[in-house]
């Protein structure tokens, strides 16, 4: 059951009244920064003409996925089975989960998706993974596309060289059930020279071999405006971009005014002339650091600091401030988080507004699906 | 609506399952860990006569508070309005919520609660919140319990000094619609000697000027069985004590051994030699450090290091874990968190089992409930 505040009507009465009428602490998403999100990357992807899949971890909800297509985004990225359902339920066809799916469960889950959706890829980095998905689908009437995840740099999942690439693509080409459909890397930011090594060596290897490579897919909000240094990659992957965060502008993505979501706050104790604390801790604004050492910009109060965060309570070093800018009792700020995508998933609904007027309240429909 | 796995039947299926019939990442809780910590926290105080109120943060489930009072818990601590609601919908008549109230909104779910709960109280520490709950109680028929809460060198909320404290005790005894009751603190961890003398200096104060302070209510998990070297407390408030975790467990509050909740995974990937990555990042298992350095501690292979998390993936560096013991793909991990608390938060369902088989699965009804 979604949660409603204690004071207010269904969310539908909420629309047209101004940001005041929300309790707090409460994320809130500026339409028009989101708007703008959404162009100026597709515009980007279009003149440098690759196709653009946006990751839904971002948002989780289906509405700002359908704004991202229509803006000329062709598929959506999930990474767990359980977000893809959701996203299936609301009828998109093209999702690519970026995980090694494994084990009886998922495997069914993930046979059952592909049945009632046309276009579902997932990735794998190992031969045990590729083992699994082929057991699962070798009988289906309708196979499953795997892309060969790459590590090029970013240093999570995948594998490590291009040749381990081409190997695991001719375990899929020869394993029942499945289509080799591309590689895939979720890369560092700012990786793109040896992003473009990786996939330009394992495209001859695999075109040596005579195994065709639809699909070249990189990923990464930070250095995004350097997808067209990846000229192997036949697209992008990306979904910190449609909020944007504090992280994405110290990164160069943009800039604190093209971050769409702010945390409203609620200033409840001034216990000192230079502490204040706030209605939003961790379980609001998330301990994400990212390498910053404070937990947002307050956007009212940019010289405090977020030095500490307990569960409900944020507390504020105001040292900096000059005393009479220093937030009183009752004072709302707006806080730009580290992190977007972490504090999406803390809440049922997210509310959108335009010049500080309501427009929107959406549930947040693919909240903890993390299976 | 609760948000099922994709694989399993109604939640009452799963109970006398063992733990694999589980989809990862899934916090689990052990219920012999859980019955003893309550019962060994509980017996403590017993013995040295204090008032025990758990703080439902920490698990957020109605059924967990009846068992803390089956103990002998008398009362609970909330720390928001909409927690509070979902505890009075269960059945709790003595709710402390520990959080300065302000905002027409709030004060008006709290003159509802108030009204139907026999028992509610909360705390302040400025005029300006006293200001605010004098004006939206001083109709009401039953009149709003209020505690000074007082900073004893935790360094969040709370007046600054026992003459502070009495001062705003004063303005409580004045206010229409507000009843004093007591002093309240958070304090840091062993602080236990600034505690007693910032509360004996504040009722003796208080005792000069005829102002009784029947509830003088101290808290925390981590030096909690040093709350005998409080004597002026009349009670004890802790939330993580229920489940522990590995920040705890360094406090000295316990061990690992006492920890009653594992976080389960799946490991989905080996692409190195010294590196695997899980199915379970910040979405799971938070970005709460708390002084770690890493993001938990894995019970099976102890000498494995989380170095990193991203949203749905955990990476593990192996390189102090002897070849032969390090996970493979499909090996399942249990992680005990740094934080519990925060991982309560994101899961909607918690399950339970005694020795590997589910006992029960309840809601974790009161999460996201931050307002």
């Amino acid at each position: 059951m979604a949660q409603q505040q204690p004071d207010l009507a269904p969310d539908d009465a909420l629309v047209g009244k101004p940001l005041s009428a929300l309790s707090t602490p409460q994320p809130v998403i500026d339409e028009a920064r989101l708007a703008a999100n959404i162009d100026r990357v597709q515009s980007y992807m279009d003149g440098i003409g690759k196709r653009f899949r946006p990751h839904i971890k971002t948002h989780k909800i289906p509405a700002l996925a359908r704004q991202q297509e229509a803006a000329g985004a062709l598929g959506i990225n999930c990474q767990k089975i359980t977000e893809a359902e959701v996203f299936a339920d609301a009828g998109f066809q093209d999702i690519l989960i970026t995980f090694n799916i494994l084990g009886s469960d998922k495997l069914e889950a993930l046979g059952a998706l592909n049945d009632r959706i046309s276009d579902l890829k997932v990735v794998a980095d190992s031969e045990t993974t590729l083992r699994g998905l082929s057991e699962a689908f070798a009988g289906h009437a309708r196979p499953l596309q795997v892309l060969v995840e790459c590590d090029t740099g970013g240093g999570r999942c995948g594998v490590q060289s291009p040749a381990q690439a081409v190997s695991l693509a001719e375990v899929i080409v020869a394993a029942p059930g499945l289509v080799f459909s591309g590689l895939l890397t979720y890369p560092r930011a700012h990786g793109e020279t040896e992003t473009e090594a990786f996939f330009a060596e394992a495209l001859a290897a695999l075109a040596d071999k005579g195994i065709d490579c639809p699909i070249r897919s990189n990923g990464g909000t930070p250095s995004l405006f350097d997808a067209h240094k990846v000229p192997s990659a036949t697209e992008h992957r990306a979904g910190t971009y449609i909020y944007s965060d504090r992280a994405m502008a110290r990164a160069g993505h943009g800039t604190l005014q093209d971050c769409a979501m702010h945390i409203l706050a609620t200033v409840v104790s001034r216990p000192t002339d230079t502490r204040a604390v706030i209605d939003a801790g961790s379980k609001a604004l998330t301990s994400d650091l990212l390498g910053f050492q404070d937990f947002g910009h307050v956007v009212e109060v940019p010289d405090a600091v977020i030095t500490g965060l307990s569960e409900e309570h944020g507390v504020l070093d105001l040292s900096n401030v000059s005393p009479d800018a220093r937030p009183q009792i009752g004072d709302r700020i707006r806080i730009i988080p580290n992190h977007t995508c972490v504090v999406s998933n803390l809440f049922d609904r997210m509310v959108f507004h335009e010049d500080g007027l309501i427009t929107r309240v959406l549930p947040v429909a693919a909240r903890g699906r993390v299976w």
